[in-house]
């Protein structure tokens, strides 16, 4: 049975459990969260996800939210993107929580802030704290990626996929690609990886759909 | 051997790794991070876990750092506080992840912003904002425990360990015990459990111990 993913464009969380579904060679299907609308705080989508968040998995067996247990369900299936022992399996959960702590929280909140929320409640004080903190992280990335071309291992693995999620994205948030070349040179290194979409033409929803 | 756990009292963090390495029987002892007075940004810490960050766990096999991981290493080490079946186990790490991304991280850093910066840096517009960000997921806690009296399963797992830790700390951060009767049932039930200790008890380093 095809899997279907709730997911919308803009979600870089989407993203998170949609590119590996893909490249991992999964059957499945995007079913379009009308987020900007409100449709994530519906009774309908409550009962399938109390927390009111995209992405939600259904399988045949259980419906999941959480991007990270979502990749780590892909792990469990397919053997794929998990590191090659459990030494490596560690390494690979331990940069998704830190990617949930510390990384896309960061980038995705001021991505938010500074392009989806409306004008009037774009507060430079707010952005200027999640600023910082999106520096910091992005300071932590770079510092590895200059000592190796993926997070874990020597290969591509859902570490990756986490971290670099909200990093395609055109919105402007303060992350500059050109300034940072180890991270520059591992989002070209990802996005070679034969399959790879951008979010944006993998999941429904996008701005420019809107415009 | 003795585990080693890096760790300080103030960190909720490191609270989510100490209390179940306690409540599982582990054999494990404190080292203190003098954080605030930057030890965790230190050459010596930095060659312990780039990220900069409390707790790391040091075993005679690895050092590894991230709350999350290190709850998951506990379950896999001791059968303890993992879920009762594979169902259950993705339910565990679904709040794990919740937590690391929605909870904890806004009640920490709020906390922080609030308690911990020099006062000339307390902005009121970034409390505004990161208050309405955990009085979203403060929500989610009371809504789902008002169904059940742990998070997931009928008995405490770490997806309780990892939500409740910062929930138990005496510095203000507008979270209002009293005002949520079904997290604070819950937070008398954990604290309940035979072997529980506030993370001032558990760990070195308190704002009592500076002042």
């Amino acid at each position: 049975m095809t899997l279907k993913l709730h997911c919308f464009g803009e979600s870089g969380n989407s993203y998170k459990a949609a590119l590996p579904l893909t490249l991992a060679g999964l059957d499945w299907e995007p079913i379009w969260v009308d987020f900007f609308s409100g449709a994530a705080r519906s009774p309908e989508y409550r009962a399938l996800n109390p927390m009111g968040e995209a992405p939600v998995l259904v399988t045949p067996e259980f419906t999941i939210s959480q991007s990270g247990v979502i990749q780590q369900w892909i792990i469990d299936e397919t053997g794929r993107f998990g590191g090659r022992d459990k030494a490596e399996a560690r390494e690979v959960l331990r940069w998704q929580f830190w990617d949930n702590h510390k990384g896309s929280s960061q980038f995705g909140t001021l991505r938010f802030v500074m392009n989806f929320l409306p004008e009037q409640h774009r507060n430079p004080d707010v952005i200027a704290f999640l600023q910082g903190r999106a520096k910091a992280a992005l300071a932590v990335l770079e510092s590895e990626l200059s000592k190796r071309d993926f997070l874990v291992g020597d290969g591509p693995t859902m570490a990756d996929f986490s971290a670099s999620a909200y990093l395609y994205y055109p919105e402007p948030f303060g992350f500059d690609r050109a300034s940072l070349p180890a991270i520059d040179a591992w989002l070209t290194r990802l996005s070679d990886l034969p399959g790879w979409k951008h979010p944006y033409d993998l999941m429904p929803g996008s701005p420019a759909d809107r415009a």
